[in-house]
Formats: structure tokens, C-alpha cells, sequence
């Protein structure tokens, strides 16, 4: 049954064009852009959960309080699709079948993280954000070892 | 070791905040827009293939058949895109792990399908063109059956 | 006086260069587009109706929701815009002079329409958001009578 | 009928609420913002008419030429899109019923000028460019006239 | 020292191409645009600040403002990012080598007035709203002085 | 004078809000953004260069040609918007007063390489692209000697 999968897969993607079917003509990647994404979703559901909420009848301070509560819901979105569009960058343009063998469970790997991605924007969640930075550091790894070239681990925060 | 895969996750994903980990929390999924800019995506690969090159001595007819060629490649281009992320949407947001059972090609469906996007625009081929307007029916068919619904399949153009 | 306006209308818009002056020239136009994000107007206001506030001093339920309730707002501005934007390629792009001795109230229908998806960005009105399904559902079949073809209306929610 | 039109014009935005549709609540309208696009247009246009196409053997100069010929091309794509955009603003958020009473040919006038922003893509036009900024320039007077204000109307360019 | 410094810009940005440097090729410049968006800071900040919390017990009343300030800061945020981008389109592309001469304070100008424009974003100040909209009259006046163009000030608002 | 400068920034800056003069509130910068797209530019650069004119009369080589170029050009443009975008918000977010005395050439050095980001949008320069990277470079290098981190320059191409 593999050797059939890969005689479709061969036929869908007749290996001479392989190269031709990559979006970004351009051949940089770099999981750096998901990564530097991921970390400021940690940063903001840090922040979001340690507002303090001011009292009620301080009308200036109510106002503070939810423009930055708001900007910070907003921010904490936007980094967590960027991190997604990133991510799914380097599962549709970057990854060929030939690496589907090599890393069996890629397609599961940029699933969960995507869904990830996804939950860090309707919870306020530690644990997703960090789960989510692990899935990113996951990937990076697995990028990098297809290249066979060796890139340190680094956060910028 | 299914029965493990499972596990994980139910783990991953605890049974209760299946939903919650929707990322558009408004329930309103429709295969009918990553139709209707593949229908676009088709239309326009047709429209540059038929475009005929005006003798070189025509200054004026050069530049309309520039301006309507660059336009063209970008709207194609842009159609391409929207095709993929409506349908990234479709497979990170509205698919979960219990229909990965029922659809068990899920991933590798929409992997080729996110790949014939980009073939659209790298190319200017009516074969890829086509063969992504059948795989979003394939993901039509997918998607209503698995909300049990009859939907229709018709093209606008 | 009539006559006269489609003189005038003749001279703007000279017969043979009519359809020239589409926007899309793919000629894919489908009020789908329109009417999806409609229902995530719809569904969206419905949602933040029936968001409970929580107990004022319980921080963490606090957090989540503002998290939600800004995210709701957020996509249902975006969706209200989305909605106004597709509406609007049809009215300025789609439909010509010679619908509008068709269909008389072409420009008021589309004013009011644009109009709605305003009120439903200012207000959280489950009533304004489905008085404009309701114009979207008139689009609908004013643009497929117009281009005789029989199209069934469907809700994806 | 004139009357019936009215009434019905007032259930559906009930005087009170009237300011209260207005999608920007900001109250800053200012059609400069569609005028300078239009003369972004214009300008490119002009440009794009100018360009001298180079010896084909001349590979550099063939190079240079493509890229500020489609470069141009894109520039005045969006020019026009923000023209037109910025014209629907004013159309849908600031005209209101009572405006229409004012100036009957309100519909017909944006109807025009947004056609005209699609013509200016479609085309390499500096007649229907020329034509675009006419009919921003009637928008200004039309709306500065509304607000009984005496604004000078200038050209960046 | 100076002059050191003059010859390195003559050898960086030679003579016969500076106007080559320039991003958008069209010539359009106006300082208007960041105005506008300015405008819409002033007044949303205003606004906000108005905004009366009503009480708590008041299910839809308390709707209707978190979506009515959420909406604000939203807005407040995205014309604070125009005004930032326009302002920096005219310092990186307008302004060259030459006029650096004649302004010695142009870095410090627009720096001091980007600032300004994140301050309007992460706070809710009339007096930084007011001091970016001072800012953008000083550029107004820069701008069109460089130009050797008289052009009034005015406000829409 | 500088005293008096120094005074002036204090007071326009004052000291406990400096940090929350910060637009992303999320202290998550990295000139490894600017870097990736810097890198996009370089290569797309080059590709353009190397693109070999088809013989005229080969209909399908010369749409290929053109789709290809067309698309290069475009990613060229938009990634080096994205390298000025990522520069400038180092510049004007990241980078404070306290910067300005341990890098006085700091305005220099990013206006010279934004305007080298415009360079690169309107030539086909392999020079000018260079010289972009080895301004990338160099404010990686000032950027993270300001944090007292050290942190490797690599490339992802």
C-alpha cells in the first residue's frame, strides 16, 4: 500500500517539476518568523493575565484598563495567526513528499500546531502559548535537520 | 498503536473544549468561497493563455497587453491565495480529530489541494487549474457529508 | 428626461467597451461571498447577546470573558465590512446601466444594504443583522434573475 | 410616491439614531484622501504611456523596463481600488436620506466615479483618468457644500 | 567632519539617480493623508474619554458600550498605524539628502512624531493626541515649504 | 545644547513611562524579521536576473516568462516593504532616546536603509540589494550589542 502511495504521489508530483511546485519561488524559509510570532502570544497572554483590575468607580483608570486590555486581546490574535500563516507556509510550500517519509508524522505535527495557534486566540492560556512555543521548537528542529544544517535555538524576548 | 494515537488525542484535546478550540468561534464554515476563487483561478488561466501578443511595433496595443497580463498574473495569483487560506481554514479550524476517523486521506487531501495552489501560481497551467477546482468539490463533498447536510455543488462563472 | 439619461449613459459607457469596464474580468461574481459573511454577522451578534457576565471579583472567568467578548466584536466588525465590501464589488462592478431600467431601486437597495452592515458594526442589533440577510437574500436573487439562472439560497449556519 | 418613499425612508433609519449608522464614528470625512489616490492614478497613467520600450536584445534594459512597467501596472491598481474605496465612504457613511433630497444625482454620481475607478484599471486610460479625477473633484464640491464649508480644492502633484 | 559626511551621501546616493531612490515613482506627496488619520486619533481618544460606564446591572446597556469602546480603540489603533506609515512614507521617501540641509531637525521631527503616534495607541491622552496633531501641522509646514508651495492648513473635523 | 536636548527629550519622555512609549507592548523584537525578507529580496534579485528572454514567437514560453517575471517582481516589491516595515519598527518602537547617545549615526543608519528598500523596489540591483543585507547586518549587530546579548548572524538561503 506505500508503494502505491508513492506511485500517486510520484504521478501528482512528477519529480522533475518538483522544485516548480514550491509557492515562494524564492527558497528562504526560516522558522524564525513563526517563532518570533509564537513568543509574543506567550508575552501577551503573560501580560493579559496579569492586569490588575482597577476599581470600578476610577473612571480614567476603567478607561486604561480596557484600551490595553483591548489592544492586548487584539495584538495576542494577530501574532497567533501570523505564527499559523507561518507555520502553514513552511507544510505547503516548504515540506515535499519526499520529507513525508522522512518525518512520518508531519502532517499531525503542523495540525495540532495550527489548532494550537488557534486556541491560544480564544483562551487566555499559559499552557497553550507554551505548548504552542514547544510545537514551534518542534519545527525548527525538523526544518533544520532537513537541511541538514545546524541553527541555534534562540528567543528574542 | 491507533488505539494509543487516540489517546493522545483525547489528551491533546479534551473531550468538553472540543469546540472551544474552533478558531472562528461563529460556526459559519462554506466550502463556497474557496469555489469561488478557484473559479477565478481557473477563469484567469484561461484569460492569459488566450491573450494574444500584439506586434512589437504597436506601442499602444504593447502596453494594453501588459497592463491586462499584469493584472491578470496578480489577480490570479491573489484568487490562489484566497483558494488556500479558505481552505486551510476549513482543515485548522473546522476539522477535528474525530473526522480524521471518518476521512482518513483529511490531511493528505488538503496537503495537495494547498500544493495545486500554489502549482496556480507558479504556473500558468489550465491542467492544475482544473484538477484544484476538483479537489475543492472532493473537499465540498467531504465537508457537507460530514455535517450530514445536501448541499448543492454549482459554478458561478 | 428618460431618454436623455440614457443618452448620457450611452456616451459614458459606449456599447462595445461595456463589459471592458468590469473590475474582475473574470466575470466570477456569486453573492455567496456575501451572504457567508452575513451569517457570521448574524451569528456573531447572537453570541455576544448571550455572553453572561461573571461575577466582577472572580478575575480569571473576568479574563476570558473580555477576551471573548472583544474577539466577537472584532470578527463581527470585520465580517460587517467583509459583507459591505462584496456587496459593493457587485453594485459597482457587476451590475450596468442597462440593469437599472430592470431593477429601479438597484442603488437604493445596495445604499441600504451598505448601510446595514454599518448599523450591525455601531450596534450589537440581532434585528439590523437580520434585516440584512434579508437584503443580502434580495441581492441574491435580483443577481441571479439577472443573469437568468436558478440558483437555491442556502444558509451554511 | 415621493412622500411613501420618505416614510419609508424614516422607519428604517428613525431620526434619532440617524448619526448613530455612520459606520466611522469618528466624523472625519475628508474626500482629499480619494482625490490624492486619484492623482496617484493619473500620475502612473501618464507614466506608464511614457515608457519607452527598450531594444529586445538588450537584456538589462528589457529587465529595468518589465520591472517598472509591472511595477506601474500595480501601483495604479491600487491607486484607483483606494479611490474607490475611499469614494464608497463617503457614499455609504456620510451621504445620508437627507442628502438625497439635496442632490438627486448623489447615486448616480458615485455609481460613475466608482465605474471609473475600474476603467482605470482595465485600461491605460489618461481620458477615463482625467475623467476620475472630474468626478472627485465634483464629490469634493458636493461634499464641502453639504457641510456649508468653503474648502480650496488643490492638486499634491 | 561635515563635509566628510557630504561626500559619503554623494557617494551613496550618486547625483543623476537621487529621484531614481524614491519608492513611489508617481510624485504625489501630501502630508493630508496623515492629517486625516490624525483627525480620527484626536477625535476617537475623545471619545473614549467621554464614554459613560453604565451600570453593571444593565445586561444590554453594558453591551452596547464594550462594543462601542472596543470598536473605538480599534480605530484609535489603526488611524494611530496610518498616521505612522504616512509620515514615515514622506521621511524615507520624499525627503533626500538635500533638504537634511535645510532641516537639520528632519530625523528628530519624524521620530519624535512616530513616537507620539505608538504613545496615542498605548494610552489614552488628549495631550498626546493633541501634540501628535501639532506634530503633523510642523510637518505640513516643512513639507510644503520644501516644495516652495503655499498650501493652507485646515482641519475636516 | 546637548544638556539642553537631553532635558527636552526628558520632558517630552518622561522617565517611569519611557517603556510604555513602546507600540508592541510585548518586548518581543528581532531584526531576524527584516533579515528573512532582506534575504527574499537578495534572491529574487538574482532570479530576475538570470531569467532568460524566450524567442518572441513561442507563444506559452513567452506567458511563462512573463507570469514568472511578473511574480518576481511583486515578491520582490512586497518583501522589501516588509524589510522597511520591520526596520522601521526597531527604529521607532525599539530604539529610545537613551540609543541615540551610544549610536549617534542611529537616524543615518535607518534612513539610509529604508531608502535602500526603495532602491531595490524600483531597480533590478544586485549592489543596491547587497548593500541592503549589509545594513540588515549592521543593525542586527547595533541591536543586540543595545540588549547585551549575543546573538549569531546567519542566513536562511
Amino acid at each position: 500500500m506505500l508503494k502505491q502511495l508513492i506511485t500517486t504521489f510520484k504521478n501528482f508530483f512528477p519529480a522533475p517539476e518538483v522544485s516548480a511546485h514550491c509557492d515562494g519561488p524564492c527558497g528562504v524559509y526560516d522558522p524564525a518568523s513563526a517563532r518570533i510570532a509564537a513568543e509574543a502570544v506567550v508575552s501577551m497572554t503573560k501580560k493579559i493575565l496579569e492586569l490588575e483590575h482597577p476599581d470600578i468607580g476610577n473612571k480614567s483608570a476603567m478607561i486604561e484598563y480596557h484600551n490595553t486590555l483591548s489592544r492586548f486581546v487584539t495584538i495576542k490574535e494577530e501574532q497567533a495567526q501570523i505564527t499559523k500563516d507561518e507555520l502553514l507556509i513552511l507544510w505547503t510550500d516548504y515540506f515535499k513528499p519526499k520529507h513525508l517519509e522522512q518525518y512520518p508524522d508531519l502532517h499531525d505535527t503542523f495540525w495540532k500546531a495550527a489548532k494550537l495557534c488557534s486556541a491560544c486566540k480564544v483562551e487566555v492560556s499559559s499552557q497553550h502559548a507554551n505548548e504552542l512555543m514547544d510545537a514551534v521548537h518542534k519545527i525548527h528542529d525538523m526544518f533544520w535537520s532537513s537541511k541538514e544544517k545546524d541553527v541555534t535555538w534562540y528567543k528574542a524576548s
